[in-house]
């Protein structure tokens, strides 16, 4: 393993993201409670969200919208306009969240610094993303940020020759085995995964593969061990 | 002068956008006609948009969130919810529109793509841009592409640096006087202002600066000429 840039996903992989969303569904399908249990009203949303992915992208706005189309369509128009300015409220207090870092994130990134080549790698919301990067107060162990659509093969391969980087020097650290493990594995990079106690339906991998190229740590700081080995 | 990289704003200097904004605010407006006055509405849709842009960023899934949250005030949240539907259902449209060239934009990128270092530089949604510049079919003239969460001096100054240029070898292409040619005058580069025939109120300056960097023309075309000089 001779790895010279090390790209870490942020979402879940640097601070805390996920828990904010599934808080905001929460009360969201209790505002949907006159019309659908919450049960059925977060499959309702689920669905609209798949059905938009492609359209949307991936952030806070994409989720916004397919919450209110969610909330149109389970009250068939009916509910009124108050609901939809409710949801909008919602949306800007999650884009105004302060940035949790999760445990060891900035003393680990602070001792790669010196001796890799640091990239965030991301996809989301552009603004989202690049406001939570600076509220997070990382910017300074990155040495260069993408904030990408999306992270299957293609985006992956684009990545590499952006940063003229073969994929055996890669390595890519992040929680969701589907965008940041998988697709960096198929091109031969190598990948780290530490999964993060809870994950979107859509981030959820069917399975995992055996690879040497793979490691699968617990914490953030095991990541120190893992590369003096 | 002796330009080595030339960049290409993207929305209504290569393919026609703001004409298909307003044709949406317009039919936006005549939804809430019940509320208020076409040109309140508008008014109060900019205020709205205004308010939100540092939170929200460019783009169309701003736009549409900005056109409910103002939907929800202008009717005191009792209009009902098949208005949200609709316009989420706009926005749809909005994002699926075809891409439509201006005037001799293939052929001026086609010939100007062997001399000089091509950049699109584009702010808005990172997701819709891409997509644009995919159907435009103008992806193969460039050799990099940035889209920007925003088109300040600052931004531009991290564009310099990720291009490795100065800016007395950069040269800016762009409709809006205020995004695309001041910031870049203010850093020493050049620009060319190509008047497009309807603004954003956001997006227009205040007054046109006296400038030996900067040239109007009035058409894509005349940029070869202006080069050859």
């Amino acid at each position: 393993m001779t790895t010279k840039v090390i790209a870490f996903d942020a979402d879940d992989t640097l601070w805390v993201n996920e828990p904010y969303f599934q808080e905001t569904e929460k009360i969201f399908c209790k505002l949907m409670d006159n019309y659908l249990p919450p049960a059925e009203t977060s499959r309702e949303l689920l669905k609209t969200e798949l059905k938009n992915i492609s359209l949307y992208g991936f952030g806070v706005k994409s989720f916004v919208l397919s919450m209110i189309e969610t909330a149109a369509r389970v009250s068939d128009g009916q509910a009124n306009m108050e609901l939809a300015g409710k949801i909008i409220e919602m949306g800007q207090v999650l884009l105004r969240k302060p940035v949790e870092l999760l445990d060891g994130v900035k003393e680990v990134l602070q001792e790669l610094n010196g001796t890799y080549y640091l990239v965030l790698a991301t996809k989301g919301d552009l603004l989202d993303q690049e406001r939570k990067l600076q509220k997070s107060g990382l910017d300074k162990y990155f040495h260069h940020i993408e904030i990408m659509s999306d992270k299957k093969e293609e985006d992956y391969r684009k990545l590499f020759k952006r940063l003229n980087c073969r994929p055996e020097h890669f390595m890519m650290v992040g929680n969701s085995y589907k965008s940041d493990i998988l697709p960096v594995l198929e091109l031969g990079g190598y990948a780290i995964y530490i999964p993060y106690h809870t994950t979107w339906a859509h981030e959820q991998a069917d399975e995992e593969i055996e690879s040497p190229n793979c490691y699968k740590i617990n914490c953030f700081s095991e990541l120190i061990t893992l590369l003096k080995k």
